[in-house]
């Protein structure tokens, strides 16, 4: 049977892929008397006198919501709520298998901004945390913008955040087999979508200066008249200083790294020709990269990461949404901000030694159970340490507990 | 250590009683192109084609939303959201541990009809039906009806139709110990919240016509310009068809069944003294009774009813919801019609045998594992005869699913 057949059939048969379960047994009447009436009063009564005990009594810190409004699943766009439940339970489904967090899908049968953000703050008492996913840009941005605002549980949108976290975890271990410093690259995005976007940000947190980002009309740049809205205006604040107009084919000469988040084969043998010495190329169009790793490599390139797993330096947000999470929950914390991610980064970064560093070995493999330990731990620590925590927690105590609690054994 | 300080701490152990799970392993890199990508859009892009293949491919069939405001809380009253949740996640550990069915909590931090609305339908994509909790009167009314009008899945107020299945139930084995009938009996009700009315408007659909529901003010009835509101004008549409006036010591007299959801001690031994003969005593206040079992028998009480697990004939909740639901789920109903409440209150009476019937015993017990399985099955065949029913399903098969699922042994 063939992958496709598999898939349907798996599903089918299981009636999806996620379960509520009960922490507690309840057999007899004095089950009963503690799980429900009348021993659940009592939890009840602290939280109304203490709301942040809600932390302690419930299941709200250790639990997630995946809000989408099925605009933009996978590869398939618009495929609306329904449709798009089967990624949001396998998101779920992820949480749990590699880092313990309990997640569970909310998707919302409207694509109207305000409407989804109301509902999100609405359910605010229920869920530590909120993972964002599948929503299109523009309207992703904005909703996570808000939610950040007017919400105190960490919101996350993960295909904007989990891809720029683990494709510049790769890129810190590319630039120490190049030689390179984030402050001295020239870097080229290509698609000026959700993860595009937030790859750029992240890369300026790193130090990276000179950037450009292309979309369908090629380079942006500030006073740019043609096909620009909010967030590209944004965009061109901090990328490509000197305005430089001009297709992606003629912005490349000389860039270190081009990043792609657009569509198949946009990356030709020839642009990688004009980038610069030993050229990085993370292509992650799915399920056909911007260039094809064989054809990058006889053209030049010296580290190639794409999004698939059949090729080396697989960039997968698996690596990195997990143990985000459990460190945000395990101390409670009221947001993940830009600290934390970049900590994520280089948590996932570091797990490779220099002496194992190769062009085909810059980033984890998606089950290297090392992986949800260490960025848990780290993204804990740097969320103490910028004071976005309700509490104060042995990060060391974080990665055992995450290692426990992980799934992944290997 | 006494029950409070135990519920306290085993609540704090567990973090909260509920945990979401994986029905699917992933351990290595075949598992997750199952359950994620890419073999994930097998599913999106079926159900995309054909949105009913939901319910084959998703958790929506076995999920349902235990929607709360926190605003009539046990008998806490308006406690807020975060503190309803101890309570949400005890239901859905009965649902689960009662019939298998999924469920899981959202308390809504707003006590908006229109906002409570908005967001259940807005949610309706990711759930079969909808249990609405601890909503107070008369918000709860309007909810539900609404959702009921404005969504294609099951809508069901267990703290109104739960009470008032369990209640009846009681009532029709009552009625054959004491030999009368439900077109005969005068009944007269206590307390004009949520679940007294729903009571009295299941009572009419057993064919009880002489009904008088009692508030604080007293009785209720066509024309009274105290105290009413606009359902309380709908109760008085067919009940007290004279219009009596007048105190529950007035209106009790003559009474066949006392209906109390009401506050301890509202009904004395003189008003049961004033009742015909064989008077049917259902005292659901809770944790006091509007009287006390011993003195109910001492004024000549024949059948006793209340909401404790410390007398007999206790009228518990678990005893329907969690059988209803399966049964209205493994159907994929649209909806729970009044004939499927009805079914639901004559299979639970139906497990008494007339030759094990006394006064002591007209409610199974809660942990009677024949309920869950007898509920489900009548409560399935019921929707299907009336025209509710997505698929057809053999009501055996459904019992004898329940029983699997079912964590009751007993």
């Amino acid at each position: 049977m063939n992958l496709r057949d598999e898939a349907l059939q798996m599903h089918k048969a299981k009636k999806g892929k996620l379960s509520t379960e009960s922490k507690v047994p309840v057999r007899n009447a004095k089950d009963l008397s503690l799980a429900y009436s009348p021993g659940v009063a009592e939890p009840c009564k602290v939280i109304h006198d203490r709301k942040e005990t809600v932390y302690d009594y419930t299941m709200k810190g250790n639990m997630v919501a995946v809000v989408s409004d099925g605009s933009a699943v996978l590869g398939l766009g618009n495929i609306g709520p329904e449709a798009a439940l089967p990624v949001m339970e396998g998101k779920s489904v992820l949480f749990k298998s590699f880092a313990g967090v309990d997640s569970f899908p909310i998707c919302l049968d409207t694509h109207d901004v305000e409407e989804i953000v109301r509902t999100v703050k609405l359910m605010e008492p229920t869920f530590g945390g909120v993972n964002l996913e599948d929503i299109a840009a523009p309207n992703c941005f904005i909703i996570e913008d808000r939610l950040k605002k007017e919400t105190n549980i960490p919101i996350f949108h993960d295909d904007q955040h989990g891809t720029a976290i683990v494709t510049v975890a790769g890129l810190i271990n590319a630039l120490k087999l190049v030689g390179k410093s984030f402050s001295e690259i020239k870097v080229v995005a290509n698609g000026a979508g959700a993860a595009g976007i937030a790859i750029i940000r992240l890369l300026y947190n790193f130090g990276v200066r000179n950037m450009i980002m292309c979309d369908t009309r090629g380079a942006i740049f500030e006073g740019r008249t043609y096909g620009m809205n909010e967030v590209k205006d944004r965009v061109a604040e901090f990328t490509n200083i000197d305005k430089q107009e001009g297709s992606l084919d003629e912005v490349i000469e000389d860039a270190d790294v081009f990043i792609g988040v657009s569509v198949g084969g946009a990356l030709t043998k020839e642009m990688v020709g004009k980038m610069n010495r030993d050229p990085i190329i993370f292509a992650m169009a799915n399920p056909d990269p911007e260039i094809m790793p064989d054809d990058a490599k006889e053209a030049g390139a010296k580290v190639i990461g794409t999004g698939r797993s059949d090729f080396p330096n697989q960039v997968n947000n698996v690596l990195a949404f997990p143990g985000i999470f459990r460190g945000a929950l395990d101390v409670r914390a009221t947001r993940i901000n830009e600290k934390m991610k970049v900590a994520a980064a280089q948590a996932i970064a570091s797990l490779i030694d220099e002496n194992e560093l190769t062009a085909d070995y810059v980033i984890p493999a998606p089950f290297d159970a090392r992986v949800a330990p260490a960025v848990a731990a780290s993204v804990a620590k740097t969320a103490m340490e910028s004071g976005v925590a309700r509490i104060q927690v042995d990060p060391e105590d974080i990665a055992e507990k995450t290692k426990q609690l992980s799934q992944i054994k290997e």
